[in-house]
């Protein structure tokens, strides 16, 4: 805990006010309304939250200064949308000042008149019930007339930053077994990464047994699609921690059965017959992973590829990247 | 979109109107107060949010009925803690009724004597502004006197249960090169599991190498150790995605290197010195396991534990987990 105590208000250093405020996770919101003349209006909130039940009242707040401010403040009706993860862009639509935020976009009518976007988590139509002034901002309380929801994973604000977010699992599903002392448990990293690895790729081998490969093999396979030509160096870079001895057997056998040549440049590139090879696996192994992501659900299909990459960032600080990154036919080696 | 429309709020399904609030996700606080006769009272609340920045205010709500409304009505000041993802625990005890809240908590004393607690992501001490009578709960407008925040990762609540949260990345960070129509990129998730899974491990090799053994006699040493006794069926288990021809060589390699035998009850089981070398394989592998997720930061490392493991839930559909759970001792094959 950095003790940054502040002595007094007055004093108060707003970018550090802000942080401390953005420590606290929220949804995302968008407010719409129509103005007097039946402008369309819309907002993007964060300050969005359930007040009562009974009556279903909820609250959401906008400052003083906001281009929309008198708009909204004499809005009879307004609705809130809680945003889906996927609706990232509809929020920076609608967070930005100016443009026309509903161009495009196929709405809904709701009560009063008022413009209902589509695809969100949920969405609340409310009266206005009463509006309290809060300092810079003013706190609109709504009547909840109408709602409706998806199940749909959220979008998440926190620290100044969108986010994404997963349930926790209820601890203490599976009590393992503790053999040995300092023995390894389903929660050691390498474990996980190693079965998820495994399992994930046993539903891959049978087409690449129909191919007459081992799991290498298709690793190998994999990496020489990346660019038209590619040096031993490069091919390494690919597999980068696979162990020199196995990539080395690997890349033998696709020579070996015609899937791969060795180049006057001394370098490597597919046969027709290994590009052919490596088209129908890819298809067979994205159909794979596209069955795995629908069972784990999109919202965690995007968290487990986001902390996997972000734990390759950490594990994978050799230029390893370079091969992945670069442009088409660029030599290194 | 399940177009659950209400026709009106007297109809109000509650259970209904509550999943429809709880799509907006919120971080979690604990609210602090002194009661009049010097008692300290807390309380768990998700109905925080900021409202004002100049002057700088905070509110959140109250349910009339609460057991402390009386005590938080009539208190001038009270402070906000916005909780880490590692308070769930301290999120649970202020969230039940009855019991010594603060027993045993090392506290801070606040503004006012209001009781602080440690640890938090963010503290907001404050005077209450004003309080607003809403529904069935009082909303009360706070201004923020002190604060102070820490970093750390949020803990979350979505969907009336508590969650992790992890930023986006910025998106397109590394265009790939496409070569080849429909080849792999960074983003399958078969490329990100090995990636992943042969860089960590390349990290544990030099251990291996030193003990003489390669990665997948690594695998079947430390499946090993699970049990006293294992029959090929438990190792297969243990193993399952491997090809159990990589399996069956690593067995025998074990057995020649005087690490494993064979029983006469068909099983396997450690020598001393196999044991001796998986313990100190095991706590080098921790080692380096503790050093990767301090790189990728707690938070991080939770999130990606928890989908991996999600993720073994929908590929590792075999009985492959009774391994990992079952007692010890316990024979299967």
């Amino acid at each position: 805990m950095t003790q940054s105590l502040q002595p007094s208000s007055e004093s108060f250093d707003p970018t550090e006010f802000r942080k401390a405020l953005g420590t606290f996770a929220t949804g995302v919101t968008i407010i719409t309304a129509r103005a007097a003349d039946g402008t369309p209006i819309g907002l993007t909130a964060n300050s969005f939250n359930s007040v009562s039940l009974d009556p279903p009242l909820v609250l959401w707040s906008l400052a003083n200064n906001a281009m929309s401010f008198d708009a909204f403040r004499n809005a009879l009706h307004w609705a809130v949308h809680v945003l889906g993860s996927d609706q990232e862009d509809l929020s920076g639509r609608f967070a930005r000042r100016g443009e026309d935020k509903f161009s495009g976009l196929d709405t809904d009518e709701g009560e009063g008149g008022v413009p209902l976007l589509r695809g969100c988590a949920a969405r609340f139509q409310c009266r206005t019930a009463t509006q309290y002034q809060g300092g810079d901002h003013l706190i609109f309380i709504g009547e909840v007339l109408r709602f409706d929801r998806d199940e749909a994973a959220p979008l998440v604000f926190h620290g100044g930053k969108y986010a994404h977010a997963t349930r926790r699992d209820p601890p203490d599903i599976k009590p393992r077994s503790a053999h040995l002392a300092g023995s390894f448990g389903e929660d050691f990293l390498g474990y996980l990464l190693g079965r998820s690895h495994f399992r994930f790729f046993a539903q891959i081998r049978p087409f690449l047994d129909h191919e007459g490969l081992d799991d290498m093999e298709f690793y190998v396979l994999s990496t020489l699609t990346l660019k038209p030509l590619l040096t031993e160096g490069q091919i390494a870079e690919g597999l980068a921690g696979v162990l020199d001895a196995n990539r080395q057997r690997a890349l033998d056998g696709l020579v070996e059965r015609g899937f791969a040549r060795r180049t006057a440049a001394d370098g490597f590139e597919l046969t027709d017959g290994g590009r052919e090879a490596a088209i129908r696996l890819i298809a067979a192994a994205k159909a794979v992973e596209s069955q795995v992501l629908e069972r784990l659900g999109t919202g965690d299909a995007v968290i487990l590829k986001t902390t996997l990459n972000r734990l390759l960032g950490v594990v994978d600080e050799s230029a390893a990247d370079v091969l992945w990154q670069s442009g088409e036919g660029e030599r290194k080696g």
